[in-house]
């Protein structure tokens, strides 16, 4: 186990109540809404010697809007809560690019609150509704057809490029490290579509790290091809395990091939009943987010 | 105007959609719903030379909690986002503690996520229904009676003791300075009994400061009697314009006498038809928080 599931452990044997901790989104189901809080941090999740106040907001959103669209539903509002060192020319900047997302999506600011601090911190609370079918991590079953959209490995590589002093904004992976490509048309149709349980997640934490994690909590193994999945750097590195991608990783029944056709879902393998993801007949063991490629 | 307003005005004037922004809650009137986000900083709002992961998780979830109150709403379910130098006995204490509130409330732990960092930052969002009327800062009308509820003054003079190196927790005013005490109870009953719009506002940065923005809100006055106003520190300044007492402001039609008598509401003064603070006698001026008393 990694260091946050070893956390996420922790709170789960601690707190009272836990039915919903762990998942990207939680879902009421008496509200039917779907509800997620992401955070990013100066010089954790990004540094200001390459980040704008404009992009910082920008990406902070569509992270959040990442988790809402994955789970099946329809982002409407948010809360926002920015510390940092603010003046008025800061606080602009970052409105005028939340407010241009929030106008693409639909969606409403309703609150949060501003602090001073050393560093900049943006944490974002999105509220959407669900749509006809949530999805599910644990809803992958074998013989299930496994689906990609997006290309994976882009954004890590913008973010070398970036630590490596490259400062060129029309840079295809420098621009997709600071606004995610989001798959929003794709995700709206599976989920208004689907009548079954089916698995939907982004792929922030990388594309092998999804898939972990659907195999673990739908208890099934996955049976990949490398070349299947979709690609601008050729780097098995970066592909499957650098992170902020936010493709989609989608598992759907045999019946739903003509849908995942229409919507030009690029299928990268099968749902097996092992509990192992085989790439390539390349076994990796599910339990430690091991890379044996490097 | 100070500078929270500027940044406030700013947001307002650059955001689309800002029919909610600058209350402690927000209300989404379809869904019955009340939410609101606050962030606690290491450093900003605690020192952790005086305050335990399980004290910061409780104080950062009383916060919030006191918004939901406030706003004549019942919380519901919170989202946490937790980031610092996290390690496993960290974890542990500080969903400890937010556990223990959890259940004191019926609160339910819904998502968050973790984060490594230099600092502790906690940011949480909490999720309430509305009940039967919500309270609003703009619906003081001259007349009104003046109440609060709760003691002001001493949470800023334990800070105080604390900043002097006092580790006292058994001492009150640190007591109350690192677990607020809230007054559910009387704004669970005011929100279910009254049937017409009225004022209820925590007084979470400082007594005045609230009732400074109710009269803004309501374009109204207050006249005061300092004397009426309870306390346990003879201290003007921290009375007035200390923070984090988490008391209740508010504001009833006569008609409401009776209630607020069974309440033990205590009645402060009267909202007047002009646009003055009036303490003693002594005139404030709403548009600047510039203390008089100093």
């Amino acid at each position: 186990m990694n260091k946050e599931d070893v956390f996420l452990n922790i709170i789960n044997q601690t707190i009272s109540d836990n039915s919903y901790l762990g998942n990207d989104c939680a879902y009421l189901k008496d509200l039917n809404l779907l509800i997620s809080q992401d955070t990013l941090i100066e010089d954790v999740h990004f540094s200001i010697s390459y980040f704008t106040p404009f992009e910082i907001a920008q990406k902070a959103l569509l992270v959040n809007i990442s988790d809402i669209l994955a789970g099946g539903g329809k982002p409407k509002y948010i809360t926002v809560s920015l510390s940092g060192k603010l003046n008025e020319s800061f606080i602009k900047e970052f409105y005028s690019g939340l407010d241009e997302v929030c106008v693409e999506y639909g969606i409403k600011i309703i609150g949060g609150d501003l602090t001073g601090g050393d560093k900049i911190i943006v944490s974002i609370t999105i509220i959407g509704f669900g749509l006809k079918q949530i999805s599910s991590r644990s809803a992958a079953k074998s013989g299930d057809d496994v689906y990609i959209a997006g290309y994976h490995g882009s954004s890590a590589f913008g973010l070398e490029l970036l630590k490596k002093g490259f400062r060129d904004n029309e840079n295809e992976f420098i621009k997709t490290h600071k606004k995610p490509v989001l798959y929003g048309k794709i995700s709206e149709n599976v989920a208004n579509t689907v009548n079954s349980p089916y698995v939907m997640m982004d792929t922030s934490d990388g594309l092998y790290d999804a898939m972990k994690r659907v195999c673990m909590e739908s208890k099934v193994g996955f049976d990949i091809s490398y070349d299947k999945i979709l690609k601008k750097v050729d780097n098995k590195n970066l592909v499957l395990f650098g992170g902020e991608d936010f493709g989609l990783l989608i598992c759907l029944d045999k019946k739903y091939a003509n849908l995942a056709e229409s919507l030009n879902l690029q299928k990268i393998g099968t749902v097996t009943n092992t509990n192992q993801i085989v790439i390539d007949g390349v076994v990796f063991n599910i339990d430690k987010s091991f890379n044996h490629f490097k």
